[in-house]
């Protein structure tokens, strides 16, 4: 069977993949109930499609904090894409600077920062950060991801500890325990003989400690997961650069079977298509052009 | 079984077309989000049926476009009726004249207009047109279908590029190469040595072509589409006859089984029942006395 | 399995009856969306009990139209009981006389009006009326059930046609043949030499004729399928005694199986028996004090 | 399999009680609507999250009716506990000490009061009260429970008459049998030559009567299922404690599988866990902070 669509490309990811790896990717918290209402919740959302405007050209260009994407779509971070194919983030950045959108690379990477700069020299890359109880580090994994060119920090405030999943627990795949393995420091430092130190996200880490950040780096800082507006406004007094809203509920799935780096390209390559075509269907013809109006607000 | 509803002549062609037909002719686009909300927004609607009144005559004729119709039912363009029954659009149009509604027929037709016209001379038509590129196309189609006796041009504003459709996509079922390879000029034309031009619908058409066809052609004109008031009142301003609100989600089951003529017939004969007993059942004597009032606004 | 609650009779029911009799029972016009919907109002209805207050000694008793009833449940008009058991209507009524509720019985019976009187003589009883365009045979139909006892006139007013049943119509079961064969006559009518009329409602029964039935009787009149506040406000307007609320959408089970009178006494009992433990833990010691504050009505 | 969070327990303790033992505990009243909808109400809350707060330290611990608890998690009343478990409420009591809760304990409980008090001694209970029509009984058992250490009295008030519980019905698991023979009586009245007393609640205890409770105990009072404002405002005017909003519906899975007193434990620490985790991920330091902001009121 060809696969024409998202839905096709995860039923035969779940057919390749062993169990465990397909419910480390899939995994939802708790009972999965915030993840099914997000999607009801994009069920819902209507469009009011403007007709009769010459779409003959539609653009999906855009740029995301001074960068050009050829379309609004960017990869999610997520962990430890070796459980999906062996290569790794690598060939998620391969297939990422192909397409050229945006790829936010995980703290929890399988392979190291520098593999995954070289795979993809460049490609457009942010580095997710899960903020370390150990300010040394957090400083060092910082100006290093700025080092390797990485154009953005965003910070997730999320998950200041880790929410239950119940397949990994079921599966015995302890997730902390795989995190708290994860060496965090560059391939010299390890060759020093510095102890690798846990990685566990900080559960103090507060507002008070953004700027912290703002001193260790020049680059724009993001921070990912915030739900309320008392915290957007908070964000915007102390000067970070944008908010990723996200309830980190259903980890879309953006890493795929094993033909590895394919894939990804594939999938990156329908979700433009489907962004054309519904511009073109919508009459925007270009991503400037996409506003509120375009959605039935009363039905929401 | 005897078939009794529409349900029921729809698992009938089911059962007796090819898979890929079948797929041609639900065909949805995408997820089907769109037509599952249609079908749920149809049983949304509740009646406010008024009784002790005299119902023993019900009288379901009406006009459109000042033609006498039997019913307010009209056969909507749908491509390629010879995917159903070999006879394609021929016994549409003899069905249709027999039970005296309105035809609009397609761009894409399976067979010319000249023979649809040649099998039921006296039968009221529209003709629903995707605008060419080739604006010459445009002006010759429009006038051989005037000169046939088509009563309105219904012009499709929301196709400006072809929708995903994913079951097509899968059946290797082309819609993109059928539309190109159709040949839109008339017999006559063929004889002469022009090329046939390709025949997918033109993305830059827009408000402003409009005029371009109330030049070439005396017919009303109808914008086949439209789901916004925003355009609605565009429409008002650019002197259009009507707008035909529609989604051109999940296209109706308008072509069915293989005994082709009858059961085109018998379905719309079944429709015309059921708005007679439904006209009787609400205390509405005459088309003309079906108003908002039946309609409980309320629960929408 | 002993049978404790409506739908343990209802599946044991379908379970012995023939699949063409069940149908008919069940029946629903086209989709049966309307009894889903039904069904679902009822779900969301939500009581709101008040406790602490003296439930020792509940009183189901009521009255209806002058009359006690032992509870406010009434048999509602359903046509051809003996469809279910063979002696039909006699044990509808018998069932109904011993638990002393209401039992309005249907212008489509399976036996005579004279024979369901004599299995039951001190059971409280109204007639549905579907109006006939014969007006003689309703003065005689009515003359006659005032005669015989009945204590109120129950005139449908929402089938001036049949609707469409489709398992009927699957089942060849013509209902409109049956009931054009219910010979509406008396006994004695029927030894004289006067043709049976047929028996299919009036479609052109209108507010001005109620006025006839006014004089032929002074039995109550009750309009059975008033639907909206404006046909309601005509119904005050033409002094009649009271409206039956009812969408007449998929007749409530109240016929039921083989051994016939047993069954139907033992479901009255039930449905008396939840009332009583309903009143109770709402606080009501009595039908007067059930009041519209018992309900939730932000929920509906 | 592991058994990682509350309904693994209930799927395991499904499987390992016989089906009278399990309808027993699910049991719902008639057709489990309620139950139904309150799944689905708790399902509807949205929490608001807040972030970048420091939650290195979540302190769990609040006091209820002036008495410390390790988390707001109490055992609510059900009757019987030795259909899951031989050891019965025993088990229950030293779990709920184990873990520092509050375990209120049942009118119908398997084994004598005095058992529960000694198998642990430390631990904090509460007595739920099914009034009697005996006041001498309800005297004798207050103050028995009060001398015995229990901290306060919960009165049950929406269950004036027991509801229709279906699946005991259908299993001849007479509830009211069960509840009449219970013997209310202490161990030492038990010796003398006095009848035991039936047991069912009274149906008859109403708002006057509550004042006969407040001069024959100390212990705070706390009504238990109340649901409406009226009520709740009769509650506060005749002095009680606290008011329970409960509808009795869905009896929560409280008492589970056969290794009993380490399941209850184990379930205790889930839900403890569950909290602590929530709390983290909602940027709450302390039961204190849980306020009404961390609900989104507009989804509701």
């Amino acid at each position: 069977m060809s696969l024409v669509c998202l839905e096709d490309f995860k039923a035969y990811a779940r057919q390749q993949l062993s169990k465990s790896s397909w419910d480390f990717i899939e995994g939802e918290a708790d009972e999965g109930i915030t993840r099914s209402d997000n999607i009801a919740a994009f069920k819902r959302i209507h469009l009011r499609p403007r007709y009769l405007r010459d779409v003959s050209k539609v653009d999906t260009r855009t740029t995301i904090q001074g960068q050009e994407i050829s379309a609004p779509i960017c990869i999610s971070p997520s962990a430890f894409h070796s459980v999906a194919w062996p290569d790794g983030e690598r060939s998620t950045a391969r297939a990422a600077q192909e397409v050229n959108i945006c790829y936010i690379t995980s703290t929890y990477t399988s392979c190291t920062l520098e593999d995954i700069v070289a795979a993809a020299p460049g490609g457009l890359r942010w580095f997710q950060l899960y903020v370390q109880p150990d300010w040394e580090l957090n400083k060092r994994l910082v100006q290093r991801v700025e080092a390797l060119g990485f154009k953005a920090l965003v910070i997730t405030v999320d998950a200041p500890v880790i929410g239950n999943r119940r397949q990994n627990m079921r599966n015995q795949l302890n997730l902390e325990e795989n995190i708290m393995l994860k060496d965090l420091r560059s391939p010299e430092e390890r060759n020093s003989t510095i102890t690798a130190p846990t990685s566990l996200p900080s559960p103090s880490f507060c507002w008070d400690d953004l700027s912290m950040f703002q001193t260790m780096t020049r680059l724009p800082i993001i921070l990912k997961g915030i739900l309320t507006k008392e915290d957007a406004e908070l964000a915007v007094k102390h000067n970070v650069q944008g908010i990723y809203v996200s309830n980190h509920g259903g980890r879309q799935l953006d890493g795929v079977p094993a033909s590895g780096e394919y894939g990804v390209k594939e999938v990156l390559n329908i979700l433009k298509a489907e962004l054309h075509t519904s511009m073109a269907l919508s009459g925007c013809q270009s991503v400037a052009e996409i506003s509120p109006d375009l959605i039935q607000f009363s039905r929401l």
